[in-house]
């Protein structure tokens, strides 16, 4: 099942899109995609649901807006350098063990949302990544049990201001958080859509160039590790966002490094999650 | 006013603590601390339905275990490093601007409630601070505009796993998002009851002996300067919690070094924003 939010900012609603495409607005339902959809294990109810009621629910007009595919998600975990050659071209080593970092939640839009350049950024880059949903509460799970916690998959575009995230004191949050950084969607793919999570596709083109082209094989660490791994220093929460890092290609890669500036378009996709179109613009 | 949720975990409701320190229910009153409280400004509606309804509200007794003060923020932002002698002590400079890191806010755990050292724990710290509640989102603003997004403050005890945080791979959130890594309250003290926050005595004890003992007017960045400042970054929104550092006499800083072990007692304070005490527990 494919999982989608819609509507204007704020005040989105809960929607399917079915298997030929077609966006039908579930409300009659009953619940918004939040942490207790997702800890109630209510992808089954809904999946009957949609079957008995599919005919009767609204259908959505293919433009309407999406929003972000969860309702408030209490955190946003990053695996940071997981493809080997992005660790190469940010100048780190490949690392021994998952790197985590955060970004605020505050950061999430829709998938096809403007990017807005924050004041003052001089090095705003790009990042497809595969990011996993977690459906139960995860604590201390051995990598057997990971799958058992996860809902679901959707793609995001891990925006990063460099210069904020390297060149100022300290932590990368400071370069990960600023509003917009987050496009999540354009819609959850519930795992049973995506049976090998490690063998999927995932590109980003700017200004219709292709900068990233990987495959989730490349990952150093997959889903079934991260999620175990990050368990053991955090409780996973149903709706949690896991973004499990972005294959070579970035900006900050590139010679001479090349980063967005208002204008530029940014189209991305993982196999099976659909595509994600940013267009940028400046704060002012 | 002091605001306070009490009750078993998970199922805390609304209440409030009066100056002759008796606290009362204010469930009649219809909202939780959460961000449309905060956002909505409904701290003023409250102090005055408190004054017309406080005879008829429900006591609390005063065993009753205390929840956060605040229903599920959005973050849990923390300063690093924002004492002098407690940079010195980390081994670390005294930084030039805000050293900004997350803790999962699945950290956060009432006032009192035990400390669980996490598995394969060797170095679990304390660290008193003074905590900042957000009201208003703040996005971009001046350090004149900053205490207009100030909703209070509270108590928070930064737990720290140091071996997590900085022997292993990459960024600090590893050692800091540990389930029971943030006790916060006991009360939220409106701002209106601490007329300035940079001249706060705070201090922890260890099993009844001092470890820290400073004054906030020790703090190399202030609550105005930090609220603005983290705004550059980052949209902060109502209910969120910002730590603002710890000083000197941490654990770590001891020599030799000093961790925590299952029986400790840990007890801590902040002028204005009473105490709290947690007793720790190994996990298993």
């Amino acid at each position: 099942m494919k999982l989608i939010r819609y509507g204007q900012i704020g005040q989105e609603k809960p929607g399917v899109q079915l298997k030929d495409g077609t966006r039908i607005d579930v409300s009659g339902f009953g619940l918004d995609y939040d942490d207790q959809f997702f800890g109630n294990n209510e992808i089954e109810n809904l999946s009957k649901w949609v079957e008995e009621n599919k005919e009767k629910c609204k259908i959505i007009s293919p433009d309407t807006r999406l929003g972000s595919p969860v309702y408030k998600p209490s955190k946003l975990i990053c695996i940071g350098l997981n493809y080997a050659e992005h660790a190469k071209e940010s100048g780190a080593q490949i690392p021994t063990e998952p790197v985590i970092f955060f970004k605020a939640t505050s950061a999430i839009v829709g998938p096809n949302d403007n990017l807005v350049i924050p004041k003052n950024s001089k090095k705003t880059d790009w990042e497809v990544e595969l990011a996993i949903v977690i459906g139960k509460k995860a604590k201390y799970v051995s990598k057997d049990e990971a799958m058992d916690h996860v809902a679901g998959y959707t793609l995001h575009n891990d925006y990063s201001e460099r210069a904020f995230q390297l060149e100022r004191s300290g932590q990368w949050v400071k370069g990960k958080s600023c509003d917009t950084f987050a496009p999540l969607g354009p819609f959850i793919a519930t795992k049973d859509e995506i049976p090998n999570p490690q063998d999927l596709d995932l590109w980003l083109k700017l200004n219709g160039e292709i900068m990233q082209k990987s495959n989730t094989c490349d990952m150093v660490f997959g889903v079934e590790e991260i999620v175990s791994f990050l368990s053991q220093f955090m409780s996973l929460m149903p709706g949690d966002i896991i973004s499990t890092g972005t294959p070579s290609g970035v900006g900050m890669g590139l010679n001479p490094p090349r980063y967005l500036k208002p204008g530029d378009i940014v189209e991305l996709g993982v196999d099976g999650l659909g595509c994600s179109k940013q267009i940028a613009t400046s704060f002012d």
